[in-house]
């Protein structure tokens, strides 16, 4: 065991707090530093300037890169990590890249290379190869929550696992035309809304309903959702019975779309998203409950522990998703299930 | 003039902008870097690295303090302001401090006093008059984007004004029955809400309606909307036939509550916003556009300037607000209004 290791041991701490308390700089309370310098006293240990450096950091900063931050994915990740920084002492320095701006431009070239943190956090970033090599030459540790690929630490939850358990829930409650909605044309979080769409496409195979697959494309955000929902309920005899939203945000647009059509929710149509927003519940959403506060915390314990130990090899966390119900799903009318099935030959695809 | 001064002049770009190009960091174009040395090489000029230093900072960063980051306005404002020193060349640090919480404390504290920062941009921030003296204390300049007094520079949209304005459309479209949603019990946003109350309240004064005010406080969100419009509009006998927001996200939950309880918008009920958030067009609101985006941008600029010459005096600047019509709001129906104001003497106060 390495000196800071057995530290940290007898003073029951992590190693980075022991690194940090024995450092000159960063936040650990008065009674964590007194006891870690107990501790190192105990055993004689001095800690080498670069140790402590390496574990403290150079910068006492932070990194984040992400495509947006007035999102509500990206805006809790952001306080998931801001928060877990603060009660570490570190600073946050913010990093907005949106797809294909020039800004994102700079920020690779300029801003990124002038390393003036000890790690990064990419949030939803999904770059593309030229922006992945940068990355990898920065030479600092790099956490990913969401989508980045192999080349970093990866937080993110199964996608694919994730919509193939919504569209089971619709499933099991009788529903065979189940609509999946996302899969927008923008280059933004495309992988993940593959992965999701994936996710229905098996479940719905699984179950022997691949004649039954809808796919509606729809922008990712709520306006997008009730854009896409009034295409897909505004014929009454080609009407799903269920959707799969690809994401809350989509699926409550979808339910604000189908209460101005007069379409009753959930006894006309059964809708789940992923996400478990912030609205969810004010729209009664049966939903797939992810928190991305808590995947930015994580992303932050990962950083540290790299900083601590940079040969830690990269590895993917994933974090659990769990079934919420709500009001906004039911089993399926008999009745309406018949007017669907007859409605579908006339649907177009 | 100054010699820097004469350099901009020359160059046909800003002091700050020339001072930029002048340091050894910063980024400006290639082309105006030369612009600029051309100018200066032809005037003799020579850059003290003092005044450089003060132009370029000497942290190439800027603090930016908000109690959130996951709500509209915020995130918009930050949008805003990180784009701008994006263009600038300048980093943000972010702070992130919850009103109330260990982190705001320590922030206050810890965070600000370690000054990695040229200047601070306050959004929303309503600091108490301990952290008015850490502020001032720290000795950057600061600029505040709405409510925090007179010790900063201050970026704001006139809320008192704005509320009075949309007060003055129902009012011109024949509804004397009122009420105002908005003024919750949060401490945060108290001052904005505040004004906007008392903006809501001259309207109807200045109209000889100040027995019509009903006043129904709601948690500034749009689930807070929702429930404060099921309680205003649940008693048919006692319902108000328009409603003046304090803001979209409230009115939004109200078009949405009102939907569910079977009231026609607009010709039940009119309802207006003030901000034009993403989701007001969806909902087809009636609004006092405002850009927070903008106030970011401009409170970027101010902060600029403020570096370029610490002796400017603070100031406030007023953004417009401009009254965007959609379809939330339309004349009062006759029929509506008699029930309405038979109602009211029922109504509890």
């Amino acid at each position: 065991m390495s000196g800071i290791a057995e530290v940290a041991r007898l003073a029951g701490v992590s190693k980075s707090t022991a690194s940090r308390a024995l450092g000159a700089t960063g936040y650990v309370s008065e009674d964590t530093r007194r006891r870690v310098h107990d501790a190192a006293a105990s055993i004689g240990y001095v800690p080498s300037t670069s140790a402590v450096s390496l574990a403290t950091g150079r910068t006492q900063n932070v990194g984040v890169v992400m495509p947006y931050v007035n999102r509500w994915f990206f805006a809790e990740v952001l306080e998931g990590i801001q928060q877990s920084l603060l009660e570490q002492g570190l600073d946050l320095t913010l990093y907005d890249a949106k797809p294909g701006s020039d800004g994102r431009h700079r920020i690779f070239e300029d801003f990124l290379a002038r390393k003036r943190f000890d790690g990064l956090i990419a949030v939803g970033l999904e770059p593309d190869h030229q922006e992945i090599d940068r990355l990898v030459t920065i030479g600092r540790p790099i956490v990913s929550v969401v989508g980045s690929g192999d080349a970093t630490t990866v937080v993110e939850i199964d996608d694919d696992y994730v919509a193939r358990r919504a569209t089971e829930h619709l499933i099991a409650l009788g529903h065979r035309e189940i609509a999946f909605l996302g899969g927008g044309t923008t280059t933004h979080w495309a992988q993940v809304d593959r992965r999701r769409l994936n996710g229905y496409l098996s479940a719905m195979e699984g179950a022997g309903l691949a004649e039954h697959v809808v796919h509606i494309f729809s922008e990712v955000t709520l306006p997008g959702g009730y854009a896409s929902a009034v295409d897909a309920l505004g014929d009454s005899r080609a009407r799903p019975t269920a959707i799969v939203a690809t994401c809350d945000e989509v699926a409550i647009g979808a339910i604000i779309a189908a209460r101005r059509l007069g379409v009753q929710v959930p006894s006309d149509l059964s809708v789940i998203g992923i996400d478990d927003h912030e609205f969810a519940d004010m729209f009664a959403l049966t939903t797939l409950r992810q928190s991305p506060r808590e995947q930015g915390r994580v992303a932050v314990d990962l950083l540290l522990a790299h900083l601590d130990d940079p040969s830690l090899a990269t590895r993917t966390v994933r974090m659990q998703a769990q079934l919420v119900v709500r009001n906004s799903t039911a089993a399926l009318d008999p009745r309406s299930s018949a007017v669907a099935i007859d409605a579908r030959r006339h649907s177009p695809r």
